[in-house]
């Protein structure tokens, strides 16, 4: 059993966030909220995003999986105009998402989840933390397009830098502790990711501020609120290992 | 002889219009007005549209056919800046129709009328009569993209519904008497229209309202104002009959 | 040796216009300013653009050629926000530009500037010379997009026309003395130009005005200031002969 009220702008955050790696998807729904655990087909990220019921405007549940076609929910939530409220509710008879907005219902088939991973998030220990705004990091990564199609992350204990570097150019963005949130970090670790993967997800981050979690030739982990504090996505994504 | 000066958002109302179904299409001329009587070539739609002389700033004429490729007007139109006004001339010597907008003159080629035809506009009787918000169709047909390429249109007693039903995925629009302008209809009737064709013309109704007039598995005439009143326009669209 | 900050705008005038013909140039450096000057490809048009060292917010070199690609320009004032300013330098010992915008530093490798040429700008004896509106010549030669491939620069004693002829249409844009900004025109004089390098170019152009210096079946000198003033450009385009 799942009933709900979301506002449109809270679903299309969940939405958009997931669909940077998917189409479809398992929403896991408990009494408390919704979790989301999605792996890209080339396994090279991870989100792994849990949102309370108090990000909703109702809320009831006794808990049930349903699989999601992400593109058809894109479409309801373009019906919707600036403060309209989005209704979902599970038919269990027919097995269909009904999904009401303003006048409008869409009735949805699920997607079977008996094909769908459950992917654990693995746990690391990684040395340093870097909380920065989503500005900096979304112009770090824009600038580094063109250049490589990868960018590395170094946390210093005086700084955080995403460097790319090409065949006749380099670029970097440098920030120096004072312009960091926050920065934990004893020794100088690096790595390198992917850049379409980055920009991808941080178009998608609404939140004024990012933590990333690194280690060197390690995952980062990309950390965020959604739904206004009442939502949290932590982004996993595997590093380039660079030549000895 | 033809000879008017009239606003560019008028012209452009009527040009928008008529180009969803035609490239080219005939003015008929008159002392009173222009009527554009236009079937697309696959011969789903017909557009029967009327505009006073009222509607002109200026307007003269003693009655004339003109046959217009609506492409060039539409280039006169995107030179217009906001408050412009338009001149229309038939140069009868040359055949042109000769448009001005500011310090600009365009001498265009008439299209041969010869081979266009008179499409006559049939006489139906249909029970059912819908007015509704053109914000409400244009969302019921948006909702239904995606989900089928037809769309049923049902007229209620005490309703309107919009409902497009695809393979796995139903989308429907629901609109009880109290959210219609107006509502005729003794008892239900239902006909299946092309989206494509409803998802063009609404785009173009900027008069608030819509009136359906409708049956089973009968033509719909979609009816609006346009220039503010001082002009008409009825959209006829063949239905798609169900199977039995 | 070549170090310089510059307003984001003020480069994106000088990359812009400069890109309409060419991906590379070469950055003459003076004491006082930059002279670029550029031939396109086809040898159809030419651009000789000077900026003063006063257009810049600091200015020092001693003298250097640089052969700079403008897509690279580009990328970074993308990252560029409203009000943000860009270093320039020149790094003697890597020969790589050193571009910095906010926290950003993009190392670029530089073009060799040997095969580039240094264009001569011819001297031509024009008879007419027509100062108008950038907003009046944009419509003018707008107009004939579509028209034909060619425009017609006329002048009058009495004003100056922008006619192009098609097929079937013609299009003009008329301008009397009046509506001119200056007129210098003893006799008329008429040459054709292609309206696909006019459109690119007069789209860049940010000033008020333009003046165009003409003959009859000459090179039209089409020229205005940038940076408010602190750099100017002439912009040479090649008559299409008409048969006689």
């Amino acid at each position: 059993m799942f009933q709900s009220t979301i506002k449109t702008e809270t679903l299309k955050e969940i939405v958009d966030i997931t669909a940077t790696l998917v189409a479809e998807t398992k929403f896991n729904i408990s009494k408390e909220g919704i979790e989301l655990r999605t792996v890209d087909l080339a396994h090279v990220a991870m989100i792994d995003l849990n949102i309370s019921s108090a990000a909703f405007i109702s809320f009831k549940s006794k808990g049930v999986e349903l699989g999601v076609n992400l593109d058809k929910l894109k479409d309801v939530l373009r019906l919707a105009k600036s403060g309209d409220e989005i209704q979902m509710k599970h038919d269990e008879e027919k097995n269909k998402l009904v999904v009401r907005v303003a006048n409008i219902t869409r009735r949805m088939a699920l997607v079977d989840t008996a094909g769908m991973s459950d992917p654990k998030v693995p746990s690391l220990d990684l040395p340093a933390k870097v909380t920065l705004k989503t500005s900096d990091l979304a112009r770090g990564i824009q600038a580094a397009v063109g250049v490589s199609d990868h960018v590395a992350f170094i946390a210093r204990t005086d700084g955080f830098d995403i460097v790319a570097e090409g065949d006749t150019d380099t670029v970097s963005l440098n920030l120096e502790k004072e312009k960091l949130e926050d920065l934990i970090c004893k020794e100088k670790v690096r790595s390198m990711f992917p850049i379409e993967y980055l920009a991808r997800i941080v178009k998608e981050v609404k939140s004024e501020h990012v933590t990333l979690t690194l280690g060197s030739d390690f995952p980062v982990k990309l950390e965020f609120d959604i739904a206004h504090g009442n939502g949290h996505v932590v982004y996993l994504l595997a590093p380039r290992i660079e030549n000895a």
